[in-house]
């Protein structure tokens, strides 16, 4: 049985929780929080909830820690420094700062002879070894990454930080027709605003000047200024009702062409449709977690990604029965 | 540069000569032949079309061989024994006797100190590396492969088999509404008949007995009979017109549940759709090269299939640009 862990136990935490129930060759031992561990129930029966202090205890007793951390603060600290006396997985999604947080954590999973893997979930994740795999297949090529229809935790955050603001849940939407230029193979050129709309419910204060709040969404550098945006005003009891699940999902297209003359259009799409991204996220993580113990065993060490990782590291079926029947 | 040379020229072997040349890390050295070499034209200039027996003159020359013959009787004997010499890679599509030929093949491999990848393509291929990914990361669920709209090779040749008949062209369809309600999540039990049709395109001899043709193809066993079949008789010229590409494609769908009740449905989708399937089979083949090529230079030997390749070794990318790019 492979010996789990989870360090931080928001939406993330519990989607590792209930993904590892689901996977028989593997064990939650205990949970890890910087919150008071007595604030903390969990589902799973008879596993420990502990500070991050006590994790000096369990170096000998974990196969792999899984660091439910966000990206921002949490994880660049972390990761590197939990590499160093545990094999460990994160979903790192910044992806403009992946490198420096490679470096950071391979550094220290070397000096601590540990395996690390950092990036891991569907973008980045299994969206990029889609990226990976369409790319090496189809050299001459474009692809293109669509989002949606789901929720954006980062641009509901930012419009609840508005003057006037008491709750928001923000969509992003791929746009149909590019989505089907993509699918046809016309490789369009896509400006950021054909791509995707931004949809926003929002719940304002009394008395609250709507217009105003309609403008400084639709008006923010870099979150909704490149964007058609739609703004919606809702009660709290509509906000829960209609939108507090977090779906997401998107798709991943390469479409290129084969053939001495280029003749062939071939196009590849992966698609994910997901009722709740934290629990998909979190089911990533622990097929990986699999495969980092795996990796671990015959000797390799250091920081990887999704992309350094043989699908075959991921399930937990033997090498017949993947011949036999999954091949 | 990789020195890459193929094994049998039909439509695989052209289509692989043609993705040698979309890629700039690998050079085509030779196309060895059981025709007599002078009777090929290829369309690279300067490269050598050659017998059979000149194989064993190209032994340090080269660093992969791309074996392109039928999955009959071709590649059972062909690629054990190239595989005591070179680094091979095979298109094996008979997913029954996958174990059979796994085994024939590392054992080759190993005594010959070589590496070998079998079963490259899309199904088996890229559609394994899916079925796996989706089966690791969601447990609780079920996978369905649909294949089409396509042209089945194995199919219009059975039907050409007929008396009277001259020729065929007979594509696989799936079923909207299967697909419909695999996509939903519904995760149905469908039967043969319930997941695809099959459409065939018939040229008959004059005064041939149309209705014996018909009766015969609806009635044939395993490949027919248990399918909702449509024929329809066209003119040689219409099927030339009409129906001289080979296209295919399909999609690998699984959908399953997480949370700790299996609230939350999530479902992935893979989709190829092609307009020649040789050419696309030679393009996973060709990357498949690359990445056994680099897996050789580490130490690996043996038999490998598509599922014990790491993403990152089909790409041409640096490890830099993987992270700063692709991730």
């Amino acid at each position: 049985m492979i010996r789990l862990a989870i360090v931080g136990y928001g939406n993330l935490g519990r989607g590792v929780e209930a993904a590892v129930q689901q996977n028989k060759d593997m064990n939650l031992c205990a949970v890890f929080t910087r919150r008071d561990p007595s604030t903390l129930l969990l589902q799973t029966p008879n596993v420990p909830v502990l500070s991050m202090d006590a994790l000096a205890d369990w170096e000998d007793k974990l196969d792999a820690l899984i660091i439910c951390g966000g990206s921002a603060t949490d994880l660049p600290v972390m990761t590197p420094m939990l590499a160093r006396k545990f094999n460990v997985i994160d979903s790192f999604d910044n992806h403009g700062n992946i490198p420096v947080h490679y470096a950071a954590v391979d550094a220290a999973a070397r000096e601590g002879d540990h395996i690390a893997v950092i990036s891991v979930g569907w973008d980045p994740g299994l969206f990029s070894i889609n990226r990976l795999y369409a790319g090496a297949v189809l050299p001459e090529g474009k692809d293109y990454t669509f989002w949606g229809k789901g929720v954006s935790q980062g641009h509901s955050d930012a419009v609840r930080r508005i003057p006037g603001v008491l709750d928001c849940r923000q969509y992003t939407i791929p746009v149909p027709e590019a989505m089907d230029a993509v699918r046809n193979g016309e490789n369009p050129e896509l400006t950021t605003r054909q791509k995707h709309t931004r949809h926003c419910y929002v719940v304002a204060e009394e008395n609250a000047d709507k217009a105003a709040i309609e403008t400084a969404i639709k008006t923010m550098p870099n979150y909704f200024a490149d964007y058609d945006t739609t703004v919606e005003f809702v009660t709290a009891e509509e906000l829960k009702r209609d939108h507090s699940g977090l779906p997401h999902g998107g798709s991943v297209i390469r479409s290129g062409v084969t053939g001495w003359n280029g003749e062939s259009r071939q196009t590849i799409e992966y698609k994910l449709t997901l009722d709740s991204n934290p629990q998909f996220t979190a089911s990533v993580l622990v097929a990986t977690a699999r495969a980092a113990v795996k990796m671990y065993g015959r000797g390799e060490r250091g920081c990887k990604t999704v992309l350094d990782i043989a699908p075959a590291d991921l399930s937990s079926l033997s090498r017949e029965e993947m011949l036999a029947h999954l091949l």
